[in-house]
C-alpha cells in the first residue's frame, strides 16, 4: 500500500510505532521497522549517552529506516536532538515546542515530523518546514488534546499540504482504511503495540489492557502535569486522588506497570484503542494482517493513497 | 447508496437529522426526510399536546419516513412516547433509559432505534429488541460518553448485529465515507444541520458557529446535569462559573442562542463537527453533496453496504 508517507520514509507499509517512553525500545523499533512499518525509538526520558546506545541498537537490529521523538519542553532535549543529528537517524519527531534543527536534519537527507494535536499547530509546523505530521486525537494515549481523529483528520487535511499520520483510536484496519478515507496516508499506533509478542511490557500489563474496555481509560493532567491518558487500575486511581507527583516517582511508578506488572502501584499510558486489543501477535503478522484488513475493505476505490 | 439502515427505515440516503430539542423542528425534519434522509423530531421538551401537534405538522410537510425522539429520563417520557404511538410515528428513537415499547411499535409496521455511547448499552439495546442503534462519539453534541467515534464504532459494531448509525463528528462526504468503513451504515448529524438554509436557528448563531473552530466547544456535566458539549461562548463560558440552574432556567439561555442568536447570554450545543461547518447550505444540497462526496471517495470498493 503506496502513500506519500511510505515514499517519504522509504517504507513498506503505512504503520508507524509511536514513540512511547519506556516501551518503544531498540528490539520493539526494529522489529516494526523489519516488518516494513517505521519505529519510533523513545529517547526523550533518557540521558544522552543513553539515547545514543540505544540508536545504535536500533541500527544493529535493522537496516530499514526508523525514527527518534524528542518532546521539545523537557529540559535536556537540546542535549537528546543533538546525538540523534550526529547519528543521522532517518526520522526525527518532535513534539510540544519549536523545531530549531529542519534544516540540519534535512541537509544529511533525514525527514522530519511534527506531532500537533489542532489545526493551528499543524499549519505552524508546516511553515516551520516538517515534511510530514503526526495528528494526535483525543482517544491517544498520553497527550493529545480534546479534538478527536474524527473530527481532525479531515481539518488538518485541508489545511495543510504534507503528508499526514493519523495517531489516536487506531487497533485495526478498519481504522487504517479510515484513516486513509479521512485524509492521512498513514495510521500511527502506540497502545496496540505494547500488546504484540516482541514488546518488554510485562505480560501482567499486557493481559490487563486486553481485559479493560473503551471505557477503562482516565484523561488528567495530574499524571505529569499534561492533559493524558493512562489505563484505569488501582495504581492510577490512586494517582488521581493524591495528585501529582515528582519526575522521579513517577518514573518509578510507569517501571512498575511496565517492567514488573504491578498496576495496584504503577500506571501506564494507554489509549481507547485498548477496547479493540484481544491478543498478542507477533509485530509483523499484525502489521501484515492490518494492511490485508483495509485493502480489502477499500478494494480498488480511487481514493488518495493510490499515487 | 443503499445499506441496511436505508433499507430498514425505507429512505434513499444513509443520512439521518439528530433529533436536537428546539432545532429539530417540523420544518428541518421533513426538509432533510424529503431530500432522502431521516429527520428526528425533538420532542423531549414538548407537552403531549405540542408534541401531536408537531407530529401531525411534520406529517403535512412530508410523506417520507421520520422518526421522534424522546428521552426516557424525563418525567414525562410516558406520556409523550404514548402520543408517538398513537401518531404511529414511522421510527421511535430513544435514549437514556429502558425502552419499554418495542412490541406495540413493531406492531403498527414502526421501527425502534437506541442512542447508546458504550459497548455494553449497544449489547443490552439489541437485546431488548431494537431494530438500530445510533454509536454516539465523544466528539458529538450534548450527550456522549467518553470513547470516540473512531473507537466505539467498530467496537458496537463487532459486538451486535442490528445495523449502526454513526453519530459525533460528521460533516461531510469524508466522514460518512468513514463511518461506512469503520463499520456504520448511515450517519446522523446534527451541528451540520443547524447551519442550514432551513434551519430555525438564528442567523447570528449561525454565523458563530461558522466562525468557531474545532477548539471551540465545552464539555461540562453542569448545562443540564449530564456530561454534554456545547459551543464555547460568553454564555456558555458565565455558566460553567456559576454552576447547575433550573430547567425553566436553562431552556430560556437556550432559547436565548437559538432563536435569538444571543450568546452573551444563552447557549447552544454544539459537537467539534462544527470546526468544518463553513456555508450555510439548503438541507438538499448538503445531503447530495455528501453521498456524492462518499460514493466519490469509496468508489466500487468492496465494502458492506454493498448490499
Amino acid at each position: 500500500m503506496r502513500t506519500r508517507i511510505t515514499e517519504l520514509l522509504g517504507i513498506k507499509h503505512p504503520i508507524i510505532l509511536a514513540g512511547m517512553s519506556w516501551i518503544s525500545e531498540p528490539k520493539l523499533v526494529a522489529a516494526v521497522s523489519n516488518a516494513g512499518g517505521l519505529g519510533i525509538l523513545a529517547i526523550a526520558p533518557l540521558s544522552p549517552e543513553e539515547a545514543r546506545r540505544q540508536i545504535r541498537e536500533t541500527r544493529s537490529f535493522t537496516d530499514n529506516p526508523f525514527a527518534i521523538n524528542a518532546m521539545l519542553i523537557n529540559r535536556n532535549a537540546k542535549e537528546i536532538v543533538r546525538v540523534a543529528l550526529e547519528e543521522r537517524v532517518p526520522v526525527i519527531n518532535y513534539s510540544l515546542g519549536r523545531p530549531w534543527f529542519i534544516d540540519e536534519v534535512h541537509a544529511y537527507g533525514g525527514k522530519v515530523i511534527g506531532s500537533i494535536a489542532m489545526v493551528k499547530h499543524a499549519i505552524k509546523a508546516e511553515e516551520l518546514g516538517c515534511d510530514a505530521l503526526v495528528v494526535t486525537g483525543f482517544e491517544a494515549a498520553a497527550h493529545g488534546a480534546d479534538p478527536t481523529s474524527m473530527v481532525l483528520i479531515p481539518l488538518v487535511d485541508e489545511s495543510v499540504k504534507i503528508p499526514l499520520i493519523a495517531a489516536g483510536g487506531f487497533f485495526d484496519g478498519r481504522g487504517l482504511a479510515a484513516a486513509l478515507v479521512l485524509g492521512a496516508e498513514a495510521i500511527s499506533m502506540g497502545t496496540r503495540f505494547i500488546v504484540t509478542k516482541e514488546s518488554v511490557v510485562h505480560d501482567k500489563t499486557k493481559q490487563k489492557i486486553i481485559e479493560s474496555s473503551e471505557l477503562d481509560t482516565i484523561y488528567s493532567n495530574v499524571y505529569d502535569g499534561l492533559p493524558g491518558r493512562v489505563l484505569c487500575s488501582p495504581g492510577s486511581e490512586a494517582i488521581l486522588k493524591t495528585g501529582p507527583m515528582e519526575k522521579a516517582e513517577r518514573y518509578r511508578r510507569i517501571e512498575q506497570s511496565v517492567y514488573h506488572g504491578d498496576n495496584e502501584h504503577g500506571f501506564i499510558y494507554t489509549g481507547q484503542s485498548q477496547g479493540g486489543i484481544k491478543d498478542i501477535p507477533p509485530v509483523a503478522e499484525l502489521i501484515d494482517n492490518i494492511v490485508a484488513e483495509a485493502e480489502k475493505i477499500l478494494g480498488n476505490a480511487p481514493r488518495r493513497y493510490r499515487i
